[in-house]
């Protein structure tokens, strides 16, 4: 009856199933033993559910997927099987019996808050342990033919609310009324409603608008445009400040379908662009093209960021390259997936070669304060010979 | 400037000098001689403040608030001195000449990561170790004036967005269409965007609409009433079910102000009250009348939870209280303030006794499958003689 009213597909038995042989490879090479899977995310990508309970991987057998509740819904949507359990002291004694204990643990040590793992530690009983963070990030980075139409359905959000936008943004209108109502768009068009990014204090908004002085305050994020917010209680987002004529308005816009998540910008202005913001919105672009002929396969994230760089140093505009001052930024694009803040990150100093089927959001952008920002964001496929656009959206400077 | 477009009110120096003071008897207490306070919310709350950086309480001195960025906007939000820092490497030698280290350091270890916790072992040097977080939490269970003026800020979205719900609730609308309609009205009012709730897998949304089966759904997270979602990569909130005469739509929403969530759930109805619900709806209601007859400062919430329970047995409901089956859950109300999960929570075991100041939502709810769900949902302020409503809307069912 649930899947009536869902938007969604469900992920291949076989996906899962790569998923968790690969897994089992990266903990081998690893020497893990037990892979302890607790991250609502991570248990989600292995078994396809979300309902509350604690994965375990062993090495070389299969998965056992506890489930606290709803067991129910676990079964409706795992083709894993499940063992309920009524509470987390069960696991010991079914892994006890089953003679999984004894070797070394892996865990998800870059999110599993101390007081957690104290408790994994005592209720599993594990001894040695070590980080399986990265390798499930490895793992992560490369999507699946399912996953990327996963993305692709994200990312017709983009298109629906970018489109939309340019009846909405009008000199006068405050960033927060744009917001409002072009979160509303995409929510009614099956939007999953918040998108998610791994890591303590990382907190994700859906969409946000920019226009002038709010796009140059320096974000304590780590993104090159953050936005005033509100508050100080929430320092990021749309503001009160209104469009004004000339000054570039930037809508970054997270699309999410069946937990996927796209993320793209564009560029809005209400009569004709002022000049400061000219030659920045060029070399934004010319950055987006030169990536777009030379990135593909094999091709190393360093050198790409080199590349962008060399044409924002070209156009004298390196000191407002991906932030200005305090608020630069060290990356020009991150991998897209379940989560906004996955493998590749594209930066100067992370070499990582690039490999069919990653997927990423790539950001130019310039910082002037105080008058505003520009810059344009795509997200892209890494294919064998290129890029795929993620969308096939038209990328100007839209004119209202 | 960026004050012009912010929709806030500044904390009074005084609260976050009366916060800190609190924090160092409460470590003094328990012998903590360092506070590090990691988490975002935890660190506004001492400092106004959120952007990216530690705080250190010492037990006997000043708090040095150590800040990466942005500097500018730290220095504007908050009225303690900081200190600007390029990276956390710096702070261990500034603590050594200040003579800071030694002693036993206190940390939120209910929500630390492990790795970041292994960082500021290392960049802070400290050896001897505590949780600090139940101090942290006791401490932000009683809200200041000032608190409880933004929470009623908070509410009057909900006044808002409930007023609006009645043009918008109506037979063959789906869930999803409510919700992203009355989402974007309260945001055009000047919600912050989202809410907070403490926890690794703790997950908010802003609001959620059920209507029928959906409603009783076993929901994962630890609420009574949590929605089908759209897909199982997002297990909870509205889904494409619509509204069918005479089943109850329960709306369950949560203001955002200045930092501070509330959060009330009302009941809507096309035509006519289908009888299944009529007895739980009067017996949620009487539930609620108890409550505010008798709870004030210094009643056990124990004792508001059996009293709360007495009610739904004599109706002969208790099955269906709080949930059903797996679903059941073991509260009746939970604290509010920066985040949604606050002390005091109101079960049948923990005992705590309510305090002048305290504010929490009550929240009285059947859950009948495969039917739907109907309940209702207030927040409360604790005064010596009784409870004070955040809102003081009517919560008699609205009739579309």
């Amino acid at each position: 009856m649930i899947e009536r009213v869902w938007v969604y597909d469900r992920i291949p038995q076989q996906d899962l199933q790569k998923r968790i042989e690969g897994m089992q490879r990266l903990m081998a090479k690893n020497h893990i033993d037990l892979g302890i899977i607790f991250q609502n995310v991570d248990r989600f990508y292995f078994t396809g559910s979300m309902q509350k309970g604690v994965l375990i991987i062993p090495v070389d057998r299969e998965p056992l997927f506890f489930v606290e509740k709803s067991i129910e819904r676990a079964k409706a949507e795992t083709p894993l099987d499940i063992i309920p359990i009524k509470n987390d002291k069960e696991i010991k004694k079914i892994l006890d019996s089953n003679r999984l204990l004894g070797g070394k643990a892996g865990l998800e040590l870059d999110v599993l808050p101390v007081s957690t793992f104290e408790r994994l530690k005592k209720v599993i009983g594990f001894g040695d342990y070590a980080d399986v963070s990265a390798s499930i990030k490895e793992l992560r980075a490369v999507k699946s033919p399912f996953e990327i139409e996963q993305l692709k359905k994200s990312g017709r959000m983009l298109s629906h609310v970018f489109a939309k936008a340019k009846d909405v943004v009008r000199e006068g209108a405050t960033e927060l009324e744009i917001d409002a109502t072009l979160v509303a768009e995409g929510r009614k068009l099956g939007h999953q409603g918040y998108l998610r990014m791994r890591g303590i204090n990382q907190e994700m908004i859906t969409l946000t608008v920019q226009c002038g002085f709010t796009g140059a305050v320096t974000p304590c994020a780590d993104v090159p445009i953050g936005g005033a917010g509100l508050t100080p209680a929430i320092p990021q987002g749309s503001s009160l400040k209104k469009v004004e004529r000339g000054i570039p308005v930037t809508i970054d816009y997270g699309g999410g379908y069946n937990g996927y998540v796209t993320d793209e910008t564009r560029v809005f202005v209400a009569g004709e662009l002022n000049e400061i913001f000219r030659k920045p919105y060029e070399a934004a672009r010319e950055i987006m093209e030169e990536i777009q002929a030379y990135a593909k396969e094999g091709v190393d994230c360093v050198d790409i960021f080199a590349r962008a760089y060399r044409i924002a140093e070209k156009a004298h505009l390196q000191d407002h390259f991906m932030g200005y001052g305090e608020g630069q930024v060290s990356f020009i694009g991150h991998g897209l997936g379940l989560e906004i803040n996955e493998l590749p990150v594209i930066t100067a100093r992370h070499g990582r070669v690039l490999k069919e089927g990653m997927v990423f959001a790539f950001e130019p952008k310039f910082v002037l304060p105080p008058h505003g920002a520009i810059g344009v964001e795509l997200d892209f496929i890494v294919r064998k010979h290129g890029l795929e656009r993620v969308t096939g959206d038209p990328v100007d400077i839209v004119y209202v």
